[in-house]
């Protein structure tokens, strides 16, 4: 059985001592958050202290706390014996301090408190300073996910750029798409098969081979009705991204 | 038997053939194309034309054309017996010519010829000038899809907007993700759970709900470290979705 101490009480945290509580092959032993906050956990039937000199005993300390509180957290931990590892896209694993073996557990996914996902389907991107960290950090990762990807910070960081693009830049514009909709009254789930098959489309095919549309026609007398019916913000980015489709399908901008 | 001729050879032509041509309930007895282009539907079996004044009875004559074709497509049409209809999101039922009676027979989806769509799926938005022949486009539209929705010529246009977001705006953020992943050497396929997620999110939730990321959180050190991994073009298109959430969600913009 691998036991691991889960660190903080955002998102990630949430889901990882979910997934991990219901894993034959993982024990969640403790529960770290620094105040009373980490009491939201209490229904997972996990001990929980907020003091660092309290720890348990564990092969994994995961640290699923906010990029810019990693740092600090490890410096404040004790030695232990067990592997601390960070769960940020973007944090470099030397950033970590090396009083403790370290690594790094990613996984690649929109994690939002009690909405269920599916963690066997999500790449787990994993780092260490050594092979044998490293081996054990895969069979953590294996429990759980059936992709697992080592991965430099630097690959790491890009990939997390990559997803930014690929899920909050893409549900911000699925905002304004619902935003037009709420403002004349039509139904906004009209949009759902199209959303779907744009996702399934850019899965299957490449986006280049996907894109259709006024920008990409060049059809000019289009966008500007478009642009004449929004509201200065939302009409920046349409502006924004017409601009790039249309300098990308080689025509000429607005 | 529906009698339908469709005119114009683009991807919405190309599709309405498909689905007519394997449809039960209708006939395509025609397809026309003001020049031989019109030949690439051949393997439909279908009867063509090029020229307006061979068109055959038919029920509907359905204008598959570029907007900007539309009006002047029906100018030159000859007076018919059947309903004479445009496929557009934006062109109003007031632009075709009255000497025949018209109608507007949209499908919500973003098609791409060759490759293959679920109609039965696809919202149908139709209009029509008298109730008569409503009727008569419902019955079409409701042999190859289970969504057909009456809609004005103006909220068909917000529709269509609000579509331009939510797929020829998304593809293109797509296309950013994937091409990070391209310069990192990043298999992009890490990304599928990301964007199925994500799709499936939206349709599930709000996408106020699902919204995560550095920008919801007002994270500029990593806002600030994304920004100088990117070249000029795609940082603007990241700059703008930023600002555009950092003041959606109360925080100082960039």
């Amino acid at each position: 059985m691998i036991k691991v101490v889960v660190l903080g009480s955002g998102n990630m945290a949430w889901h990882l001592c979910k997934v991990f509580t219901a894993s034959k092959g993982i024990e969640v032993v403790q529960h770290y958050h620094y105040n009373s906050q980490g009491s939201i956990f209490k229904n997972f039937g996990i001990s929980f202290t907020n003091n660092l000199k309290n720890l348990k005993k564990a092969d994994f300390y995961i640290l699923a706390v906010a990029d810019d509180a990693i740092a600090k957290l490890s410096i404040n931990l004790p030695v232990l014996n067990g592997i601390v590892l960070h769960t940020s896209g973007t944090v470099a694993i030397k950033d970590l301090e090396t009083k403790n073996q370290t690594g790094v557990f990613y996984p690649l996914q929109t994690l939002s408190k009690n909405q269920p996902v599916d963690f066997t389907k999500i790449p787990i991107c994993i780092e260490a300073i050594n092979s044998s960290d490293l081996e054990k950090i895969k069979l953590l990762a294996s429990q759980i996910s059936t992709t697992v990807v080592e991965m430099s910070s630097d690959k790491r960081a890009a990939l997390h750029l990559a997803a930014v693009f690929a899920n909050n830049f893409v549900n911000h514009l699925y905002k304004q798409a619902t935003d037009i909709c709420r403002a004349h009254n039509i139904e906004m789930h009209l949009l759902d098969e199209l959303i779907t098959e744009t996702a399934l489309k850019a899965i299957k095919n490449t986006p280049e081979e996907s894109q259709t549309g006024p920008a990409k026609r060049g059809d000019k007398k289009t966008i500007s009705k478009h642009l004449n019916m929004l509201s200065e913000d939302t009409k920046k980015i349409y502006k924004t991204l017409s601009d790039s489709l249309l300098e990308n399908y080689g025509r000429e901008k607005l």
